[in-house]
């Protein structure tokens, strides 16, 4: 059962699609008073949802904000990473989602200023606010999602592993990256290119010093099985004589300051303007230039920087520097020195800029802040929609930084620009089920982690997580340490890792399309399965993949094994040295299973089946026919086998799915 | 067995008290090579040691660098937090102790370059370098623990709840919260001074407007049984007229620039000078100005600020501020933009400051950077000979932020500037046997997180093992959220949590009472006592805390249980409400114990005696005779009872300990 209430008169996002009648606001378990929602929590009462944020897979006990940030520090302090996912679920006695619709910021106290106590107050008065209530969490779900529209599907291909580095800046360094994993007979299918490959950060150009004769190149990848991915920025260098910027200035199809001259930002390039991706015609215009790269035979793309990220505005910067000669003659003490320290650290993102700058949105004129959380979703929407003209046929890979709800219909995230810590591994294991609930299915961390210097058992952890992960990619930042596969010592289990990928891939990719073409997760939290089992509510550290398995990954260094909550029989299929092992069944209950580096362990139900393949060095070698199927019990549920040509854009669950029995 | 070895000219540490003969480099198990040492790690071993640093207490896969760095920060990124703690030992088929004498920099490669690999690496080729062979890990730390002398062993009062905030600022701020925990009956022994109550942060001078007859104020809280502690920094305010200044000034006590003149860097009242602690007058001198304090009756001081912290020289910033003119003009962008962020970024601590300053240490002159790390530790060292001098039969309370070995006979340490974050208590748990067997016992982390905002839960679970340590104190920084335990809806828990530390306490007291005297370990990894057990060596989270007792704290957020490993069997005493509840014993192997909010249980090992009091609401109303003892088993074994009046400075474990049994 949907309500759908308006409250003053919202902007319109387009999250939903077809929107019930508005009810009238009446009082039931949330109160409102003064724009806020309240309720109280049960001891025992678990919040579900927020997407793309920091702590929980129960959000309990912090306070989040939804508000597209750049800020790549995600630590447990934080209240709001790249994407604001307005939706979440109250596990109580009754099942109750919460979606409020807005383009501004909402911020959601659940159980922070009171441990018993939930508030949501959007910024503004203008929204829209939807409760949902059914009888079980996957029912919740499957509602919204239905409200929300069919998730993204990707091309095939996008499910094999990925190999990424800001830093591979020749089309000499790519080759090598290649060489690196297909002489090691490493598995991999796309190779990406940060912003190394653009003159001088320039969207939609190549750095012809650098990466002499591209399509070259992408000739050979293809000839190798590797799709080259670009990265897109959001922002346009401000360059006189530089085609997209002349043709944007001239279009007037740059953000506007309040005076309606282009609103000047520094990002990679140093000075650029954003392009106004709210406005039909502005961003159908940035949208169009991706063709110059589809006509070179590029099939994916990565949108970044689109929060938007703001490095200065010209204006901000200047005040900075006029303040600084304040500084200059006084005794910085305790509050001078860090109010300097942080000014200088404050002028990136700052709020007084977001406000700065405005949008022609649906024939109206808003200032950014009022939208902020748009411009990554409509970045990509806009593409992708450029897509579906450009590339009819063929599924063109595309995901972003920044999103929104709404935004999972055009485009899958990357979890952002986490570190090498053990902790963001935990931390991507508890997101997937929140992005999941709020339609992003294609979504997986930097395995390995992108910032700072990851370690060889962190990667391997890292990966053996990432194979169950739509997105699986191994990403870093320029400076830290390389972390390709090839260059450890124990590549030899990065290979085995690696390779159950490729042996997952048939059931992986059933259970996303399935997923997607009824709205419903792939990761679920144990909760939403065995909701009534109170150990298995509280567990924060497995996932229930699909219909068939649960997974229980180490995120711990020199863990050599880890304790698993079992919910009921399950039996361990245990991934080692290239060979799938079967083992013992374990009982319902507490049981430590050892997992040494290079073994990826998956848990199978009772009665359900595993299909897996013999795997590949690619996804075109992986034979989704010759299947071994995995299973135990008396009574083994036929399992429903959705295949397609994982390139064409016509989806049919009927023609798609067939039975698997035993 | 203990051999020493000499490299070169090393600068005395006065870490060792009574050196072994010197003996000539045999290459055995470590290899030297080009000043690093190496030796292979076996698959299963287990590096131990490295007192307060980042990660597990397995410090395998990560590098570290000993050097005193005032970073609060402590992500898994860092390599150095405010100690420096050089040694280590090798859990392989040997037990073998490292210990690498020297005021400088040493970087241990812990199988992070090579997971299979260990390299040390000092700085400088002088140093002096210790191997321990024995049969056990206990026996290793003993014979380290003999040749770098007792450890601090501070008044019994010390050993009662403290709370602190930078941000009491006012005689009258501080009654309040003596009053909140009062008022409440929740228990407490001392109220911490922050920087707030100085006189624009000038050491020795109390700020006559906001702390008005501070004498009173001291009276009036000793009434109450609350001991006030206040800070003391470590660089002086270059004042004219101040007389602290004026006296250092005039006696030459300062560390001087390459020209000799006093180096002027930038701390809180800004600028400051920084007295050459290592200098036996000088600090001298600047310890006996700690008397101003004592004579108002104040028996307790935490050091602070003495890596030296460093926000800015003053040349340094005038450079910066130079080049800041250099940027103005420019296009920022990714380089330079980051390079301009960057560089007021890290204007504090730079190496360039810590190699601009000289110290006259035992005669001669060192430059800053070559004794880097001996700065917090003679800081304290000089004040602890001090307080022998000026309070010759009553102990004083001291800890200090910064440290190295050596530090560990002269006061304690906090664990630094840490945050509220749930990480932080894993951080805490994990420190405590790492800095044991560097000598530290008297330590603990801020509980409830310094930096950031707290959560009620994160409060009550943080307390819930602060209850364990020596140290055992609730601090914040301004700005955030109060975390006073009188704050909270829950208050009732936090009583019920405090009021456990007073019902353990003649059991902590007297296990680290025996610990120091007889140069152990209060708190031991389970490997320690189970090194035949694979999962116990394993085990990370949990620790045996002195003879009798295992503890296993919950450190998840909306965690109402976790699973324990039960290297023997094991009973539950579970602190619940106030009361004191003998549960079930568990037996070897893993198991889920409910803990919900508010409980603390300790785990009774068989045959053993945990002697509990009544509790009391400071450490005066604590009946140390008043003992009820819990035990299970047949051979219940006698318990070795220490006590003394906890104030004088002689110990004697032969008159301090007596027989209890059952």
């Amino acid at each position: 059962m949907i309500r759908r209430y308006v409250f003053g008169s919202p902007i319109e996002t387009d999250a939903v699609l077809c929107k019930p009648e508005a009810a009238v606001w009446q009082e039931g378990r949330l109160l409102l008073r003064d724009n806020v929602f309240c309720c109280g929590l049960k001891e025992d009462e678990i919040v579900y949802g927020l997407g793309q944020n920091v702590r929980g897979i129960n959000k309990r006990g912090w306070i989040y904000e939804s508000n597209c940030t750049d800020d790549p520090q995600h630590t447990e302090c934080k209240t709001s990473l790249y994407g604001a996912h307005n939706f979440l679920i109250l596990d109580g006695e009754k099942k109750c989602g919460i979606f409020v619709d807005t383009p501004a910021k909402v911020t959601f106290d659940i159980g922070y200023t009171d441990y018993e106590q939930m508030r949501i107050a959007p910024a503004t008065p203008d929204f829209e606010f939807y409760l949902i209530e059914e009888e079980s969490l996957d029912g919740v779900v499957s509602t919204f999602r239905k409200l929300i529209g069919r998730s993204f599907i990707p091309p095939l291909w996008a499910f094999g592993y990925g190999q990424s580095r800001w830093g591979y800046d020749s089309a000499e360094g790519v080759r090598q990256v290649a060489a690196g994993y297909r002489d090691k007979h490493l598995p991999i299918d796309s190779i990406y290119l940060d912003i190394d490959y653009m003159e001088r950060y320039k969207d939609f150009t190549i750095n012809e010093d650098t990466f002499p004769d591209f399509d070259r190149l992408i000739g050979q990848m293809k000839e190798q099985g590797i799709h080259l991915v670009p990265i897109i920025d959001g922002g346009v260098k401000k360059e006189d004589g530089y085609d997209v910027y002349e043709e944007g200035k001239a279009g007037g199809y740059f953000c506007k300051d309040a005076d309606g001259e282009d609103f000047v930002i520094g990002v990679w390039p140093g000075k650029s303007c954003l392009p106004d991706m709210l406005n039909e015609e502005a961003g159908s215009w940035f949208a169009h230039k991706y063709k110059i790269l589809l006509d070179k035979g590029i099939d994916g793309f990565w949108n970044d920087m689109n929060e938007p990220a703001i490095f200065y505005s010209e204006k901000g910067l200047r005040e900075v520097f006029e303040k600084i000669d304040e500084y200059r003659t006084q005794n910085l003490d305790v509050d001078t020195f860090f109010a300097f320290q942080n000014m200088v650290a404050d002028i990136s993102s700052s709020p007084k800029d977001y406000g700065a700058f405005y949008h022609n949105y649906k024939g109206k004129r808003y200032c950014h802040k009022e939208v902020h959380n748009l411009f990554g979703y409509y970045m990509t929407r806009r593409a992708s929609e450029a897509f579906e003209e450009l590339s009819p046929k063929k599924r063109i890979l595309l995901f972003s930084r920044a999103s929104c709800i709404g935004m999972h219909r055009y485009g899958g995230v990357w979890q952002g620009d986490n570190s090498s810590w053990w902790s963001h591994l935990l931390m991507n294991i508890r997101m997937m089920p929140s992005l999941n609930m709020c339609g992003f299915l294609y979504t997986g961390a930097d395995l390995g982690g992108f910032g700072d210097n990851t370690t060889e058992d962190l990667l391997i952890r890292w990966l053996s997580f990432g194979v169950f992960t739509p997105l699986m990619r191994n990403h870093s930042i320029r400076g830290t340490r390389m972390q390709e596969a090839y260059r450890f010592r124990s590549m030899h289990l990065m290979r085995d890792v690696i390779g159950v990928r490729y042996k997952l891939l048939p059931y992986l990719y059933s259970e996303y399309m399935k997923a997607a073409l009824r709205d419903e997760m792939m990761f679920r939290p144990l909760g939403f399965v065995y909701g009534k089992d109170k150990l298995a509510r509280r567990v924060e550290d497995q996932l229930m993949l699909g219909t068939s398995i649960m997974i229980a990954p180490v995120y711990e260094q020199n863990a050599e094994g880890r304790t698993v909550y079992f919910p009921e029989p399950m039996k361990l299929i245990r991934f080692h040295g290239g060979e799938i092992q079967e083992e013992g069944v374990y009982p319902k209950g507490f049981a430590y299973v050892e997992m040494p580096l290079g073994d990826v362990c998956v848990f199978l139900k009772e009665n359900r089946i595993l299909p897996l393949s013999k795997g590949g060095e690619n996804v075109e070698e992986v034979d989704f026919e010759d299947l071994t199927l995995y299973c135990f019990g008396e009574k083994v549920q036929p399992y429903e086998y959705y295949r397609d040509d994982g390139e064409s854009r016509v989806y049919d669950l009927k023609s798609g799915i067939r039975i698997l029995t035993v």
